[in-house]
């Protein structure tokens, strides 16, 4: 495995990869690997030629209020891995080599990217895209990589790709849990001992709504009234939205029909959570 | 030269050159094709060893009392113009192929893209950087062209392809003008005679203020005064803007500092036109 900080260095290995035939796959990541990210490199060992991991936390995407100063980095840990995941490549690039000059382009996937997190989080889907974008200009992946847990991020970057024509295919890989349910996240560090104990009753809590789901029940509001009932027992949980929307551009929706997904994001003490379950 | 309406069989053949190592020169335009184009197309084709001409009228780049119905459109003579200049491929793409479903997507060159025609066009910017980013993207080519005459577009497309990290070298092609001095532009086919002849006052002002500036003036509000005082004296023009801003940021300055610009935008009649100088 290489580590490579340069753009222009990575385009021209893999321009001899690519003209060797090889496919590229590529993982976006911000660090902090775990296990959920382990899963996302591994599916893309199995399906290219050449696996590529880029290690970014990127500015764009967080607020001036939000956790990018604390957000956790550990270099040497997430090439172990990315290596023993089966990365032939991670790129690190710094903020200079990102952004040499100040970003004056965005890209922006309305609708998509208005609710939900999107919401909460104004400007952090412009700054996900943008990113997103510029990353695979760099690599030019016939694949990528993207969790299911972070389903919005998912469904704006497949629109991004359907409607700016990108010759890329987005692959979706299945959220790791930990035995308890929490899915797994790089914020999960963040948590104290009581509030790590707390955590898994968002997923019991989205569990419990996809239940009702799966027995029939067809009014959003009711779904969402079995999920919210849990939450508000954790006197820990304060509930940044749990909503019912549909999977495609994650609009909320009123009466059910699957596919949607029912997705949550919660706060624990400082740290924010999110999940999300697919009911199909 | 072939003519192809499909993206995915314009993608296919490009692939075939391009692994036989072919450089892709690629002139995006909205037909209506003249000498303009065609001096594009042919430095395309010195310098490429495939050329690729686009043909679309770009609903998203007019605001909706512009003129994108009475834009004019002649396939016919536009590959006849395309051929005779050294054109390869022709990518002439209906409405529906370019946006298949409605675009939540867009692209958004801050700053540059604010002022002058964007503050006169609002949208404008965003529709093109979106249409050339996704004809970018199906063409992947190595080097693309652009007229002068669009300054501030030619500014808003080498920013965007900088701030994305995209592998396109951007040329910028002098403009083609009329004997008179009117630069040739499609829409000058919506002049009527008497039109016609009160329309090279706008080159004639940009030349005016552009020869005070060479005699060593610094201030741009005398600069900009020295063109409009003979926009003023032709009674059938309107003048939009007349400006003098820098090369890269296309921003007002109030004293210059060579290179920068003279922009300027004219209506006659129901018609508008931009021009504009580099002083260099």
């Amino acid at each position: 495995m290489r580590v490579v900080h340069s753009a222009k260095e990575l385009r021209e290995l893999l321009q001899i990869q690519k003209k060797s035939g090889q496919t590229v796959g590529f993982v976006p990541t911000m660090g902090a690997l775990h296990a959920g990210h382990a899963r996302l490199i591994e599916n893309a060992r199995i399906e290219c030629g050449i696996v590529v991991v880029s290690i970014f936390v990127n500015p764009l995407q967080f607020a001036p209020n939000e956790d990018f100063t604390r957000y956790p980095r550990n270099a040497e840990q997430d090439f172990e891995i990315s290596s023993n995941s089966g990365a032939d490549l991670v790129f690190l690039p710094s903020t200079e080599e990102m952004y040499p000059a100040p970003q004056l382009t965005f890209v922006e996937v309305t609708r998509v990217g208005d609710y939900l997190c999107g919401a909460s989080r104004p400007g952090h889907f412009r700054g996900v895209a943008t990113i997103v974008l510029k990353l695979f200009n760099i690599v030019q992946p016939d694949r990528a990589y993207f969790g299911e847990k972070d389903a919005q991020q998912l469904a704006v970057i497949k629109r991004m790709v359907r409607d700016m024509n990108l010759p890329i295919t987005i692959v979706e890989v299945q959220t790791v849990r930990e035995s308890d349910g929490l899915a797994m996240s790089s914020r999960n560090r963040y948590l104290k001992p009581a509030e790590r104990k707390a955590a898994p009753a968002l997923y019991r809590a989205l569990e419990a709504a996809a239940k009702l789901a799966k027995s029939g029940e067809r009014d959003a509001r009711k779904i969402r009234d079995a999920g919210l009932v849990l939450l508000r027992a954790e006197l820990s949980i304060r509930v940044d939205y749990f909503e019912v929307v549909d999977n495609e551009e994650m609009q909320p929706l009123q009466v059910v029909q699957p596919p949607f997904r029912i997705a949550g994001a919660i706060w624990i003490g400082t740290t924010r959570l999110i999940d999300n379950v697919l009911v199909s």
